[in-house]
């Protein structure tokens, strides 16, 4: 019922893969025979008018997009997730991070965290690069990871990742899950997915694939990934055996954590505040446990009648993720799935439990994110912010919509995109999208799309809301070039240039209309933003509030319209 | 650049019905040859499981939309707004209203403002017909009609209107734009686009169309609408003076106003409040004046050097408002345009002067609502909110959107659709919807319908968060369905059963599916709903809480699992 159990749902369906499939491990060995060839366009014709421009400090280069506009007004430049283009995915990006991680090798490091870098007072190039991206300083960015209201997932052994921090100080974050097909996959088929959603913006991509060639799928992503890849290792643990949750233990859980870690996976998704006295508390409710991973946690406990071994074992846990520098996710598994079931017992009782957790990882240094809801109504969305903050002692926070509304069905992007937006003002730090086919069926390739740029808006409206420094700037440009007429600008400043294009052809087709100083909306002889030009070359002239000069200005105009025989529409000259 | 512009931009683009084409004068007479075809399916095929039912009180009749659901669960009553079926939309619809207009024609009443027989302690038809719509009393409708929280609109002329209410203790509202097409239109035609506005929830209509059939289209529209129409009469004066502002009078537009009044048209868009001093106020804007109401009148004032003429004789135009008991719409002509103008001195100047012009109309014993912007950021949009209620003496508030970024044009459904929801929570009445078209393009019929299901879903959210009593249950019935995997009751539960069931369709399309007790999400070897099952089995048999009750159960839970093999899905019985 969640956007994890959609992912992971490609499961059921799908046909395992054969043995001859591409094994491309930590070596690099090509083995896959097939050309890979994309399915996906050329990123210049999904965003017309940009190029990747890098912004320099010593030895780190840090991408942005730049975006051409025209009517002699300065280039936008965005914050840019897509990674490098056009390389061999078969040998996967540039290993951007090599140097970096060799040498703290070299130096015979046992704790890779940053949080750990970040305590001892030192700013690593993730940090650095990190502050860059967001134009703040690196020591902003080492002191809000070193206290724990930041994090930058970034695992020793993903070397492809080109850094970023999650934290409400910085602009909100955007996950996107993706999952193996229902067919056997090869490489460029899973990267393309990869691609597709970080094209769009998203910041982090989940991958909840599961199946038979799971590890395989993993390896491709990473070394494919210039974003941080999060997994829910319980899903792999599951398979192994053979979905009998009762069968699973610890032991079976670490090796999975460490095959996964040693991967390169950044961020785990874990399960470990579904406590066992929790569970019958989710009794009365109406839609239960909504949650996989919370729902498989909750069988072990009720099989054992012991407590949760995640929790139990949580330490162990802590030793995996700080010899890799993986991210703890700690999961809501007892998070609300409709309206009825928010803010309740058990939910805030996990929550409770995750703070425990964030203050035991926080000990051994291992960075730490908590997962939210879910299903909330809008007058319950600040309590959860405020509970968590104040329970998980100011973690990021990283939630699931949440939906305000169970009654539209097919529109879950939008009932998720309205709670988001407003979390997000809240102080939640990254937001994980939802696609229209949520509780319904898998995302295509369009409901990817789709949910990724819902949740780009909901993102950016936090940021405005926020005062995030310079978010407005792409409002305000594309606001101009609206007033202005400059159609192409506003289609290239806009979140999808392609969509926005196509809309204005159909009723303006002509590229002459892309310059006209009109629009369908009010068409050629009468248009609401030319007078608006009038009012401010008059003011211009004569400066605003000073009344006399605005009686007489007026009269002045007055006379002037009359004269050109007071057309609404006064073309401007051929000039 | 707004909704409103959108609707009237077809005007440019029409070509004029001929002379031959229709006139449905208010005698009802026939004349168009052709036999009418609606191009709209049938009801049932879009709202399956549903009829419409009465709610009975003496001699009233009110319609609620009757979703059955199976599962032995009740069946839900929701709002209905589509009105009576079937009907030849060349007779129009029945004339409810009727007697109880001509009862008063009969007493020779003078002012007939629901507002005036609510300041008088007289609870019309009207008003208890909308009170049973709504779950409430007629007399606290009587009394937030005659303190002006709320308001009736309903023309003595508009006979077919199924009388409803607008205001902030009662269900948000939405309202639909539609205008005339490029083309000729036909009776069928025009009224197809209404019915299917309301088909999807919309709960007022403005008719923004223009062009020389306008009063003809009025007509066709009003004699088979079941809901409130609302127009911008400025519209129609300017045809009358060939597009040239400044060639407006007050006679010209009080004619104006007459002719639509005697049509039935229920509330008017005035931009009253556009006055000269503001104007200047707009010059240092990113995008000026963005409603073309505005602009027309702000151009007018420039020309003539003179105070807007709807200013200066507001009192006239009462005087024609309550002789009809049409409603003020007092139209937003400086609203913001963008992000960057939001909450502005010209803005707020405006709603300062709406709020004066508001109590003139309470002095006629006419009932008013105040437009609202626009373009707002998330974090200014509670003052919107509380200076309206503020300056404008709690007159209900309708606005558009508000967007909260103007980065997404083709997704302006949804950034409005953020901002309708959180206005709509902090006391806003009535929703104006936004298509994905905005600023780019006319709507076509599924960008009308994403809208209507879009502002359905802010409206709700800010029912559910008002707590308004009942709006939950179709949530709830929705989510019992999906705990139950009666996938047909959770489509026809939905605001959109069609596309909610395709999209199910699209991964598990068998019939048999629908009652199968999994989904595509996790496929059927495990589901996240089945433990919830085993857990609220064991609950209700145990009783939560009971600690020892709990650890027997628990411990017999345990055994029990293991017995059955421990699949973590058991299959129910076929009974």
């Amino acid at each position: 019922m969640s956007t994890t159990g959609n992912g992971a749902g490609t499961r059921k369906l799908e046909v395992i893969g054969t043995a001859a499939e591409t094994t491309l491990g930590a070596t690099r060995k090509k083995v896959d025979a097939s050309p890979p060839v994309s399915k996906l366009g050329p990123v210049e014709a999904d965003l017309p008018a940009s190029r990747r421009v890098y912004l320099e400090e010593d030895e780190l280069r840090v991408p942005v997009r730049e975006i051409q506009v025209t009517g002699g007004q300065p280039p936008v430049r965005v914050y840019d997730t897509m990674g490098p283009q056009g390389h061999d995915v078969q040998k996967g990006l540039p290993r951007l991070r090599k140097p970096w991680v060799e040498a703290r090798l070299a130096r015979g490091d046992r704790n890779f965290s940053q949080m750990h870098y970040a305590r001892k007072g030192e700013i690593t190039p993730e940090m650095r690069f990190a502050a860059l991206r967001e134009n703040v300083s690196a020591e902003l960015v080492r002191d809000e990871v070193a206290r724990g209201r930041a994090i930058i997932p970034a695992n020793r052994n993903h070397e492809e990742l080109e850094p970023m921090i999650i934290g409400r100080k910085f602009l909100v974050k955007i996950n996107a899950n993706i999952g193996n097909s229902a067919v056997s996959s090869s490489i460029q088929e899973e990267v393309d997915k990869l691609q597709w959603a970080i094209r769009w913006g998203a910041d982090t991509v989940m991958d909840l694939s599961t199946g038979a060639n799971i590890h395989e799928t993993r390896e491709w992503i990473l070394r494919n990934a210039p974003v941080p890849i999060g997994t829910v290792p319980i899903y792999q643990a599951l398979e192994k055996v053979k979905g009998k949750a009762e069968d699973l233990n610890i032991d079976l859980f670490l090796e999975t954590l460490i095959e996964q870690a040693e991967q390169g996976v950044d961020y785990f998704t874990i399960h470990a505040g579904v406590l066992l006295r929790y569970v019958p508390l989710t009794a009365k409710r109406i839609t239960g446990i909504v949650s996989r991973g919370g729902s498989i946690m909750a069988r072990w406990c009720l099989a054992h009648h012991k407590e949760n071994f995640l929790y139990t074992h949580f330490e162990d846990i802590c030793e995996v993720m700080k010899k890799y520098d993986v991210s703890f996710s700690l999961g809501d598994g007892l998070r609300p799935g409709c309206i009825a079931d928010a803010n309740d017992e058990a939910q805030f009782g996990e929550l409770r439990t995750l703070g425990e957790l964030t203050q035991v990882a926080w000990k051994h240094d291992v960075q730490v994110m908590i997962e939210g809801p879910g299903h909330v109504p809008m007058h319950k969305i600040k309590e959860n912010m405020d509970q968590q903050l104040a329970l998980c002692h100011e973690a990021p926070f990283y939630t699931l919509g949440p939906l305000v509304t169970d009654i539209a069905p097919g529109y879950d992007h939008i009932t998720s995109g309205i709670g988001a937006a407003m979390i997000g003002a809240f102080g939640t730090s990254m937001l994980c999208y939802v696609t229209p086919k949520e509780h319904l069926g898998l995302p295509n390739r369009d409901d990817v799309k789709t949910g990724v740029i819902t949740y780009k808006i909901a993102a950016h409206a936090a940021d405005l809301a926020k005062g995030h420094p310079g978010a407005q700037e792409r409002d305000d440009a594309l606001s101009r070039a609206r007033f202005a007429f400059r159609w192409n600008d506003q289609f290239n400043l806009s979140l999808d240039p392609v969509t926005a294009r196509a809309f204005h052809d159909e009723t303006l087709p002509a590229e002459a209309a892309k310059s006209a100083h009109f629009c369908s909306m009010c068409g050629p002889s009468f248009c609401s933003m030319r007078i608006t030009q009038d009012v401010r070359d008059y003011a211009a002239a004569k400066g605003i509030g000073e009344d006399e000069a605005l009686a007489a200005g007026l009269q002045e105009k007055a006379a002037e319209f009359r004269g050109v025989g007071s057309a609404l529409y006064v073309p401007e000259d051929p000039a």
